[in-house]
């Protein structure tokens, strides 16, 4: 076995070569069905793999994939990172000029704050041009591991900032945006990159008291698997196309989710229908060995490699499958049809990628840099930012009135951030604007100092002495602080919601000199926020994620009026005692002895924030103008969806349809409206969820006195609830419709 | 009171400022007892604090202190680290040249495996050196915050690593040893530089499971504290006369310990009469702050720096006494009186130092960077390594014979280690010798591959390939790698004690090929290393901690034979199931119903390797030369002890003294020997220890065949136990001399 290594290794020069393509007008190629554009993406790829020697074809199982150089099958890097622009491990930016940066939009819980689909879409067009454009010039593949789209269950959870937040009809809809602007209509002849839905499922720990992801084994409910876990994934592979999906660390109920033929299988491919050739499951990185170890879920390495290829795993981000494969194979464990399906599946998503045609005939193959971080993908980076600012406490200071005889004190460790800005899974920015250079554009005295660090680092304590002359010198005061990376990360869960002992500490004596004073609070996952709240001498409270590139401009916009804020909080901001009160490995959602329950649906206590907060510079008043029936019959609500061509009962239109909503802004301050729809009653299975998202729509610049009509599409799946053994079911009873909070 | 900020920030530029000194023959002082040199600190100190206004005496309370310009008291950073060598955020080496480095020993957990106090006490001697030759040359301040002097309670402290282990009297001998070192002899007529015991006390968690240091409240019995917590501190205190204390960021008991009058009058200063005028307590850095929050032990900010100031807390390690003691005088919460007190307290230490004093009477002020980095020193560096290596396993393939034909594979994220050989607290060191550097000094064939990173790192997968072909090329496996700074560190915890499934996984599949295998675990606290045990094919286990700046090499010396493995664990290596059995938070040594107890003494299920393990290249044998009798009558004990002038009853000697151990080299390996002596039997208060470590001696180079005589000195509080009160009592029954495990 130990032959194999020495050619594996070969493979570690093969990274650099990320975007060769096979050359099928005068390769070895040429003549072969692969090379056959007119052929069907199956017949195609069936045809090369048919030319593969065993060998050849366990090569092709690990991420970084040699290719087959007899055959002109050029090496390709299969993982690359776009989670909020392109980044990655692998991603060859160039030091200076061309090439040398992209766009970095804010993280998805500042963009789902947003609650704003046509931006996602937006956004995600521009990070698939901008991937195309650097995979031309040789420096990113064309495979993304992105969107994390596990649910933001539990505010510990380190990626929560990764994801659009706790709700899952949120989660649905946005990856559904999110998956078309990357990919590209179904209808274009060629993707535009293949997006991967992750982490299949029940994902959502890091590192939380001595549980670690890569051996948690998540105990969960059928019913909530259904109404929780899996509708972000279910939307993504039945509603969305996407092309790839990932399994992930931990197991679910027992198996490893990439060694978990009911996951992979039964609910993914036969249940939700996922079964185009050209979709195919990755492993996150290194989890097939996790198969075998911490796991233990497998005897043997061989083992190992054989459970996962066979329950439906594609390829191995890693190198465990090329690595153990042999021996799986020696040991008669698997067989060579379950890795020809692995291959198909793998080489049919590059055909749809256009890896085997001439260039000249795509599109996609034109863009260069000049399609990279133009001015349009700045001013959406710029509006993503704002758009997902969320305003939580006013007291009538903001919009700041400034002019050139004010002077500003900004304080914080994120008043001058610069990475930060970006969260995690980031390229090069075209430019970091942090609060701090915002500011300094306008026509203002800025004093700044930054005033706090970590208790290790030795400005802690000198750092204080520099806030005091600055605040005395000022008129309002600004505090930009909250969490960052260093807190929440990959591997890395909070322990503790609060603001630190520092933190309260210098807001206090901020807030005790009796200047005006606004905190901005930073960071993913939610802080207690009630010290601020309940503080009188602090007019201001806004919550701004991580904001991205021109995140510092979007601040300061939104705190001098220059945008006016409509974000909503797209998580519950929990009280700090909520870590006490529930482990993070308690995976149910419905309140219980130890739990006092979770998201906005279920949780008992009273939060800080609720879900969907997010307050303006005007009033709104709503009006439902196409008005719902007082009772509808179910059966007729079945038999109408069974008429239509719907294949998924779910997916069938409740008439009316849309129901549309009319937004009046009762107040003189132009200002964009998120529509939050909730369904609420007492009907299906007990307990009653307080409340649950149907539907949501944002309205953009609606002046003072004006009115727009927000068009919510509900659908049989809105009214359904879930029982305990997973069925959606549409129960008689009473149901309220809610707009906003 | 903002008038006052404006004033602290000049400080900021007087950090630069570490080592100017008053000048007493031309300054305004010149006629000043202060400058009087025949003069008693005391009436020196007093003098100086009296000329002192109360703006200029609150300013001094501050780690920064900013002098007194008017009288030509220059500024003085009292904040500098000297863990294993100078270190600190104020430490200025220079960019190269001159003062670009010094000598950076092992971490204590290493050197405390070397069972070795001369060794501590020589290297103690060169930190301080090197401390004068950089004081001198305005690089760094002349007080230290160390030794960290906590016992190492509990395996997953992410700081056990800067302390020399879990045994009580162990460290209490350390630290005698090294604080004589660190401040020179107490009958010099100047300290070399004054240590800092710290963090007094109960202090050994830094953020488990949401329990952060900054508010954790050590909930610690009578018994436990006198019987564990507190001998380290009673050594420092009572019997080495140590300069400073530092009181802790947790509560014990409910009182924030630099708040806390019972820590640091009752105990401290009236038990164990440390009440020298020179003696001074600084708080951690920012205690003070978290007297007011997080504990909330004192309701306002004055009423914190109040409160820690009439507790006894002479400094403060920040600036939050210097920001709120104006407002406490002005709220009549304090008095003149207790700052004279902490400021006299202060500057005698100074007096000590001679700081006000005419260099050129000065041994100290004449040291240059001719005497940092010197040979000496050097090799006391790598004797320090060498000592310190623990051999836990060897089935007789150690030391290995190597030739020039040798090859020898290395592998693991260890064998490349550079910063990580220096563990925390590390200034600039001379050198890093890796494992990997030391190999290649030797002639033979090297084989080098990491084979492992964080999951995060895209060398995880790929670097694993790199392995097997360098394996295959190999006679030879030496896999190094266990924790680094990565996973057990200030602010962090460890929550596992368990290899990671891809490390067993790579030393499973190392070891599978056969090969004669050696495993180096390195890192502080201990990790289950049961696998290794367990495994037929892999030959020797070691263990080297953090081994410093020729840490490589001592680990090469050792496995070739070139040096003899005599350290000894001074920890338990717990099965990893430990941290399921007992919360961190609990502080009780002894078993109960949520605990299998602590530490080599109470713990009651099978270590992995115990406390005091550790082999070597030959066998001893021991004998006792002077017998001991067969019985005594703990009052006549007592009556001797009355008779001698020794004020504590405990430090008498138990006659015969020395016990006089016979150890013989039965083998043929020259080799050192670590004498452990432990006392056992069913004698005071149930439950009753396993066995207590009551002396140690390492005896150097037995050649084979050769004997030498270890001389241990008991003393009454050998044989004492402590009560539930606390108290030491003698008690009657059977006592059994253990000599070693």
């Amino acid at each position: 076995m130990l032959r194999s290594y020495a050619q594996l290794v070969t493979l570690l020069s093969a990274t650099k070569a990320l975007a060769l393509f096979p050359d099928c007008s005068s390769g070895p190629l040429k003549n072969e069905t692969i090379c056959d554009s007119s052929a069907t993406p199956l017949d195609r790829a069936k045809s090369l793999v048919a030319l593969y020697t065993l060998e050849e074809k366990i090569n092709a199982t690990g991420s970084t994939s040699p290719g087959v150089h007899r055959l002109g099958i050029p090496p390709y890097e299969w993982w690359n990172e776009g989670l909020h622009g392109i980044a990655g491990p692998f991603t060859n930016f160039s030091d200076s000029g061309d090439y040398s940066y992209s766009t970095s939009f804010p993280q998805p819980i500042t963009m789902g704050a947003a609650f704003d689909d046509q931006l996602i879409k937006a956004v995600a067009t521009v990070i698939s041009i901008e991937a195309r454009a650097f995979n031309n010039a040789n420096r990113t593949g064309l495979d993304f591991w992105t969107p994390n789209i596990n649910p933001f269950r539990d505010p510990r959870w380190g990626r929560g900032q990764e994801t659009p937040g706790e709700d899952p009809y949120h989660l649905s809809s946005y990856v559904h945006a999110l998956i078309a602007g990357l990919q590209g209509d179904s209808s274009d002849p060629y993707k535009r990159v293949v997006a991967t839905c992750k982490h299949y499922a029940g994902y959502d720990m890091e590192n939380w008291n001595g549980n670690f992801r890569y051996q948690f084994d998540a105990q969960i409910s059928q019913q909530d698997l259904v109404e929780y876990y899996l509708p972000s994934f279910q939307s993504c592979a039945r509603d969305s196309n996407v092309g790839a999906f990932m399994c992930s660390y931990n197991a679910v109920n027992g198996v490893p989710t990439c060694a978990d033929p009911y996951l992979l299988q039964t609910i993914l491919r036969e249940h939700w229908g996922w079964t185009n050739e050209e979709q195919w499951v990755t492993s996150d990185c290194d989890a097939i060995q996790n198969v075998f170890l911490p796991h233990q879920w497998s005897s043997t390495r061989e083992q190992a490699v054989a459970d996962s290829l066979i329950a439906g795993t594609d390829l191995d981000c890693g190198s465990y499958m090329p690595n153990h494969l042999p021996g799986a194979f020696a040991q008669g464990l698997v067989n060579e049809t379950v890795l020809d399906q692995a291959l198909v599946r793998q080489y049919s998503s590059l055909i749809r990628l256009g890896w085997f045609d001439a260039p000249e005939k795509q599109p996609y193959r034109q863009l260069d840099f000049s399609d990279v971080a133009t001015n349009a993908s700045q001013q959406l980076a710029y509006r993503a930012a704002a758009e997902g600012i969320v305003l939580l406490k006013n007291d009538g200071l903001l919009p700041l009135t400034i002019d050139s005889s004010t002077s500003v004190g900004l304080f914080g460790e994120w008043a001058n951030a610069t990475d930060d800005l970006l969260g995690n899974y980031y390229g090069v920015a075209t430019y970091l604007h942090s609060p701090l250079w915002a500011a300094e554009q306008l026509n203002i005295t800025v004093n700044y100092a930054s005033g706090l660090g970590s208790s290790s680092d030795p400005t802690t304590n000198f750092g204080w002495m520099s806030v005091w002359p600055a605040a005395a010198a000022s008129d309002v005061i600004i505090f930009i602080s909250g969490i960052t990376n260093d807190i929440e990360a990959e591997e890395k869960d909070r322990v503790s919601l609060s603001w630190t002992g520092p933190q309260l500490d210098m807001i206090g004596q901020l807030a005790g000199l009796g200047k005006p004073m606004i905190v901005v609070q930073m960071g993913g996952g939610q802080l207690d926020s009630s010290p601020i709240v309940n503080n009188p001498n602090i007019s201001a409270l806004l919550w701004g994620g991580y904001p991205g590139q021109d995140g510092g401009v979007a601040i300061m916009d939104i705190i001098t009026g220059k945008a006016a804020p409509a974000g909503r909080l797209p998580l519950t901001q929990y009280p700090s005692s909520y870590t006490n009160e529930v482990p993070m490995t308690d995976m149910s959602l419905r309140p219980g002895p130890t739990s006092p329950g979770r998201t906005y649906k279920w949780y008992n206590g009273t939060a800080v924030f609720e879900f969907g907060s997010g307050l303006h510079y005007t009033n709104f008043s709503a009006s439902v103008n196409r008005g719902l029936e007082s009772s509808y019959d179910i059966s007729e609500l079945m038999s109408t969806c069974k008429q239509s061509n719907e294949t998924y009962p779910d997916r069938c239109a409740f008439t009316p349809s849309p129901i549309q909503v009319e937004i009046t802004n009762i107040g003189t301050t132009s200002s964009d409206y998120v529509t939050l729809a909730y369904l609420t009653g007492s009907f299906g299975p007990a307990p009653y969820p307080k409340k649950s998202l149907v539907a949501y729509q944002r309205l953009f610049s609606i002046s003072g006195g004006s009115s727009d009509i927000a068009a919510l599409n509900l659908t049989l799946g809105s009214l359904a609830r879930v029982d305990m053994k997973g069925n959606k079911v549409l129960y008689p009873g009473e149901y309220s419709l809610l707009i906003d909070n």
